[in-house]
């Protein structure tokens, strides 16, 4: 999606540690136009496929799952990363190591609002590594949903989370995939 | 908002300990239309005060800050609640307690996203104690923004938060109010 490349251009700015800091318009500040561009293009990917839910996990992927939600018109549901008051003992768990944050959190779904009947696309802000991919499908296996495809916004493709997830049969768009990135720039696969 | 108290009615849970599930709409599972018809609300009741920016805080309070954010076409903000490796040092800080979670975070926001020339329009799912909003608030003061209002979708009213922060002469739109509530029922604000 060549809008989300040229506000990764314009605003990006590349870290040490493969670290991509696109906090100004995705993941911390989100920015309204390249919000409404990305739910519409994930909208027109997934479209035909009856999707009934949308599923991301919190944080960062909430506004973009909201975003699609909206224009598919189904529910969005973010699991959660730990258990809460208001969490009932009916729960779908799986765990989802986080390098960025260095840990590994117990990710949590209530079991009444995901079931066989469902077909699920799964949102995210990033792929690097494919854990928090790979832990949402887990979440879909359990309660015997049909995992339609991934939806992502940027996609590491140095890293091996696509092909982690796209191995499992699973289909990913990515709107933008980054092959290497260095303090000079960003390179995306064709 | 009589659409979100016939949710409250309809679909929301009350439990021991002045806790009200809504998880099935509002902060587990996020219905589209209610989202749509919440986020057109909050956009009508501050269409006319030149916002400039949405700050709401991680997680539940995004899809709802989102939804406005889109219709005002301003960007959304949302306060962290710790330091990860994609933020830099230079960032406003505050702590909030939680009541739920049984703990207390340190909120951040990145110093460039958050000026003077800002008049901030913050957005929550819930207000009950009061603590995020006052978090928020003093991001914003740190920041020497403006805080136009806050838009909360369901307000405690039997709890302190709306006093505390009315208190402080901030403008505060809560379009669900709860005057008590038990496992007969729930009694709104008219």
């Amino acid at each position: 999606m060549r809008l989300l490349e040229e506000y990764i251009e314009k605003y990006g700015v590349v870290k040490q540690g493969h670290v991509l800091k696109v906090d100004s318009f995705l993941n911390h500040q989100m920015e309204p136009r390249i919000y409404r561009e990305m739910g519409r293009e994930l909208t027109r990917l997934f479209a035909d496929w009856k999707i009934t839910k949308v599923l991301t996990i919190e944080a960062s992927g909430i506004a973009l799952a909201m975003m699609a939600a909206q224009q598919l018109d189904v529910p969005c549901l973010f699991a959660k990363k730990s258990r809460t008051k208001n969490i009932d003992g009916e729960v779908y768990a799986t765990r989802v190591a986080s390098y960025t944050h260095g840990d590994t959190n117990d990710v949590i779904v209530a079991k009444r609002f995901l079931s066989s009947d469902d077909r699920v696309l799964i949102i995210d802000d990033f792929l690097a590594r494919g854990q928090a991919l790979l832990g949402l499908i887990d979440l879909c296996r359990q309660a015997g949903a049909e995992v339609i495809g991934c939806g992502i916004a940027i996609e590491k493709g140095f890293q091996e989370g696509g092909a982690l997830v796209r191995g499992l049969g699973v289909r990913v768009e990515s709107l933008a995939i980054i092959d290497s990135m260095s303090e000079d720039g960003v390179v995306f696969r064709r």
